[in-house]
């Protein structure tokens, strides 16, 4: 959960609960001098699975269900450099059977940069989808007043 | 430049003709067994900057102008497994003064997923967008058929 | 520096007084399950450019004088797991005119590996190397009780 | 297997048999403008893993025997820029009975650094070592001319 301390300093807007720190790495920053695109996407990764991990959910693991990428993106507002501390916040928009929505947002003073990935809920050994249990949707329905696009018929 | 083989071996759809081709690395299978959705970012970073080496241009650095990117994302449609040999193909849609669109797809025996960057001509060190040359503009165009949306006053 | 209660934790034998902690990210955890070997070694890199900033350091450039390795090495003793937080502590264990030594552990409950690094104090633009600062050996020394080789030939 | 045009335009000394060639990515490039000490453990287990390959081995997987790495370690002679093609060479230097030592060597016009990693033959999910078997072993002493040290004793 984020503190009020980091809301004010990251200035965060209003709506986000959950999120982690990063200290960029220096194998983060490419020859531009600044942090590359792709450490964003391993940043929302990690909260991602805290995500989760913060709600109660067991690691994830090949043979039981957990979120898999169907699709992903960034849109990079402002570049960050090696001395900034950022904080990666994410969040589930809406909810289906199984599959969801998060939004994450990247914040030094303010926002620098906001991404989204949709995922379903999958067993990877299996090669099946499976259903977010009830308990897990409750829970973030409540942390983020997702929306919930249940529905008999879709995923 | 793919070549006939290429084309054939990964069944590439038409109006791609450049590209790379990619082992998945030991480091890029994630505890799920399969390929991370991490990695398709890299292959698309290198199938960016080898596009811009085929066509002539010089390394890149922070003190010349290079593609920075704005915003990108991927879709992922099949996942790729550890012993599949993966090209990866990209080609510029459309160029401005200063910013131009670019469009990957990853193939293993067919389509296996497709993504998209939009970048801008920028010098890190000055920190300004910079108009992409005319010859390198000729070059892409050339090459992809890609829509001018050049005027004078858009970037 | 760290904590009685990271040292009480992590069960650190004497003589460590700088690390960073890391919680295992997704990507560093292979298909085997366990933490990748080469997660160590970003681990490391990243205690050690720290140790520099908690010296009072400027960030390392490609024109100002930096650690720049020439040879590394680790010993896995124990497997971590992806549950397992880490703590990684270095330190310098000898320093000559412009190269060091620096010893590196990381611990869960107790050792689970150790690992070191030569490096050359290097501008990396002019490709020379550079005496170590007197008041950074200083500080060094004072931290870690480093041996001090330093002679007038010696590099 | 090394081509005699790579033995001949990496400047390759003799004894090497296996290899595999590199292109700097733009991820492996620091900020200090050259190869990270990182990149050749990477290109080194991709070497290793290729060994394996080579030699009929199915690819690894957590329930099946392959191997982990007990140390590892790599000496950097020259910096290698973007824009240098690497070869990395790998060989068994010497065989037990569940364990071995790989020795590693990257080329640019001649060697630019060199490394080593002791393997145990490992299941992952029994946290069991297994003997490496008999064909594999023969292969290895083939192609590499490893020194034999099994004894009905030792690992």
């Amino acid at each position: 959960m984020l503190t009020g301390t980091q809301i004010a300093n990251f200035q965060v807007e209003p709506n986000w609960s959950h999120g982690l720190q990063f200290t960029p790495r220096w194998g983060e920053i490419d020859t531009y001098g600044h942090v590359n695109h792709g450490a964003y996407f391993v940043w929302c990764e990690e909260v991602r699975i805290a995500y989760f991990k913060t709600l109660g959910e067991p690691p994830f693991s090949p043979d039981s269900p957990g979120p898999v990428i169907r699709d992903i993106g960034f849109e990079y507002m402002r570049a960050v450099s090696p001395t900034d501390e950022v904080l990666v916040t994410g969040r589930v928009t809406w909810i289906r059977r199984s599959s969801f929505r998060m939004e994450y947002a990247a914040w030094t003073d303010g926002l620098v940069g906001r991404g989204h990935a949709t995922c379903i809920w999958y067993i990877n050994n299996m090669k099946a989808t499976a259903p977010l249990p009830d308990d897990l949707r409750r829970k973030i329905i409540a942390l983020d007043g997702s929306e919930d696009r249940t529905t008999p018929k879709n995923d």
